[in-house]
């Protein structure tokens, strides 16, 4: 006894989710099978709707328009530019309310095992974008808010290396013990940067 | 700054899925925006088929036609039915190679809390199964193989109950301990069901 042709397809289909196996997929399939078809319908049709999500030309977030909100608002602040790695990250830094800059999405961190190298990165519109920055002002600062792993910080000084110049200001995100954490259960190399980034009270 | 509308609907279309809150959807779409267009297409033709998929109207599991590949297989020994909570677990009793008898999916257990009753389980079509049976052979063994729950209890309670007849045998699948686990780590109710049905060797 196994499942019919089409629902092992629909698992299989579904194994292609980050995280999900053979049984969350089969877990899946049960739960949409009594899902009312209506139901099974908007999914279909917000999957169907994925081809038709624009980006930004400038800052390559989503945009149903050329320009996205942020890089045509021009009540912010264009002499800061904060270079993330994804959409995800720009809008968790677009939560905190604290920023007023623009941004730019460079899509993936360069990744030497899984073999991502600059040319995977979207670099060049990265450089158009700080051209086009830097006509309009006499200086820019970019932060870098990538993750502080490895492919994170491999990113960044490929990013320092290529971008450098003396009207660029580069910074990064502080380094330092998470709120809530405890001291206690600090990693060295996290307890290094809080010694070292200290700040005066 | 937030997801655009098509965005928005597939992350709340997803969260109908089991376990999928906010964060797992949003990280299924953007896997998915990565994901060439045939492979979401597979996807959508997955879903569209489950309306499509047909059940037995003796056992209620999947199956093309009117009667499942195990109802039409006449060496199956028809003296015995077991009754499980859902097509997983019947697959799973399968798997083992070990029952040659028919089945019966109840489709849910009991579940006072939520307002699960008789009515939810296919018990009329349990009843017709079984009369179907009775008339064919002197005996019938039922065996209920639900899950050691709360749930499970009450249904098997439920079923011995209602099906209760001289010429039925009613049995359910052993209680004891797990193979693989820790007679330590035992929970109270498991041994003393290890210690009450014990084995002569």
């Amino acid at each position: 006894m196994d499942y019919p042709q089409n629902i092992k397809q629909l698992i299989e289909s579904l194994t292609t989710l980050p995280g999900v196996g053979q049984k969350t997929a089969e877990r899946y399939v049960f739960s949409l099978l009594k899902q009312p078809a209506t139901k099974i319908q908007e999914m279909i049709v917000g999957l169907n709707n994925l081809s038709n999500i624009k980006y930004c030309e400038q800052c390559l977030t989503f945009s149903d328009t050329n320009l996205c909100h942020i890089c045509s608002d021009k009540t912010r602040n264009s002499k800061q530019l904060c270079i993330v790695e994804n959409i995800q990250d720009m809008i968790s830094i677009e939560k905190t309310n604290q920023y007023q800059g623009k941004y730019f999405v460079l899509g993936t961190l360069l990744n030497t095992i899984a073999n991502i190298g600059p040319k995977d990165i979207n670099i060049e519109k990265l450089v158009k974008n700080i051209n086009t920055n830097l006509k309009d002002q006499s200086e820019l600062e970019i932060i870098l808010a990538l993750s502080p792993t490895i492919e994170g910080e491999t990113t960044a000084l490929y990013l320092v290396k290529i971008l450098s110049s003396p009207r660029i200001k580069m910074t990064r995100l502080a380094r330092g013990l998470s709120t809530g954490s405890s001291l206690e259960y600090a990693d060295e190399l996290t307890l290094t940067n809080a010694l070292k980034y200290r700040n005066e009270l």
